[in-house]
């Protein structure tokens, strides 16, 4: 976990999603509440997939159940920013993969957040692991370099 | 309610704000959960009057506090989309204001939803209606054309 | 609207569904984010409907569209309270429900928003409206005392 | 990371807290989003807190700051479903707590997701870290048993 103890910078990451934020994703103490960072997580992982081609929400019969997340905070984001999600995936197997994920705030070079987010391939109907269709392998690959 | 029986046409508003859609907002109906259009109201009212100076989350000793809120649905949303959020102030009063709200997803012309949403401007610190502020007013003031 | 100028009180509902706040339910300034009271309205609405065993989120042919709904809040709620979500029906048409909601935080007797809530039901393939079918009807009916 | 590689049981942990799945819990795959399960977390802690009396979400000067969470996922929940959420503490250092957390499906025995919950205390004018306080620390030790 040792790349995780530091704050990311951006040339690690060669994908980007941009996502604003919203007024409800301040909490109380005034910052972006933790648990929206897996919403961006979510967002950006989801959001490549579909982009490219390879997730179609509705009617894909494989689908990727996440089994882990994991998020290391370096420093607070808030409303309004910006939030410039980077994505490269750090392991891939043979039904599963495992992104990093890193959350840059605005115009930031060190990120507010790095974590990671592991995908298993289920066939959807039973819930059964199955390998990673080879189209989606061919964009996860792509997210290796 | 008569304008509010059919859907806004983008040439109603002329001040926008871009919110994109979340994984998380899709309900299990597969289209952006009614709840969600009511955090692009918040979002897009809130946006605009920090943008404009008017609003100092941390600091305002003046703040608008929402106390009614409505939506007509017209037509579904889903992610990943991007939903242009018209504004304009339909009245407004000592303190008191009721913005009409029109989301449009991607490059429709006709709303997918419009609602209002009231502001009633009180002191942060008591909670007491106050006349809205020179500075805010002159903001609300540009959005009623 | 007349009625939903003042809280309404407990007596008016007969039918409750109580709902914890959670922590990112309190926004910046430290109440209950109006958004999430229509996360309230939903809840409570299915979770009756699907009690009563008229409601099977994965296999229902027929389900309900919500095409409006509205709130006027009192006064704030917060984290941690319990949200006692007080429901009836208000118009029951051939194929639309109108519910009126209210939200009574711990033991308050005056509620802290009142809200309406309408759904259409539709046949789940084409979205076309029908009529409300016969076992919903039922439950809906017995809302309207 | 061993004990999180298989579900925890009930018997593990003293501490619980009761929290009702929502409607828009449930994403587009029919089950409770994994996001969600963080804002369980971040509720069963904080609503601890404040129940034995060492956080004031106001006005306490000394504040738990979240630098790291972690999930693994064994099962799916859905709406509506009570979770009741598992808490222990595994860590406990001078300005740092970590804990475990686990989520059970209604009576279930076996957990549905294992995870961790790291507080770093600070004062809340300054960010700064601090000796977690004497109050805080004892609630805290009461829950590594």
């Amino acid at each position: 976990m040792s790349e995780k103890s530091k704050p990311a910078r951006r040339e690690t990451y060669r994908h980007f999603n941009s996502i604003q934020t919203r007024w409800g994703d301040n909490d109380v103490y005034g910052h972006v509440n933790n648990v929206i960072y897996y919403a961006f997580f979510d967002t950006a992982v989801n959001h490549h997939l579909i982009e490219r081609g390879v997730l179609d929400i509705a009617n894909s019969s494989v689908i990727g159940l996440v089994v882990e997340t994991r998020c290391t905070f370096f420093s607070s984001m808030g409303f309004p920013d910006t939030v410039h999600v980077g994505l490269r995936v750090v392991h891939l197997g043979n039904s599963s993969v495992r992104y990093e994920i890193a959350l840059f705030r605005n115009d930031a070079d060190e990120a507010s957040a790095v974590g990671e987010f592991v995908h298993v391939y289920v066939e959807r109907a039973t819930n059964r692991p199955v390998t990673i269709p080879g189209p989606v392998r061919e964009v996860l690959q792509s997210l290796t370099a």
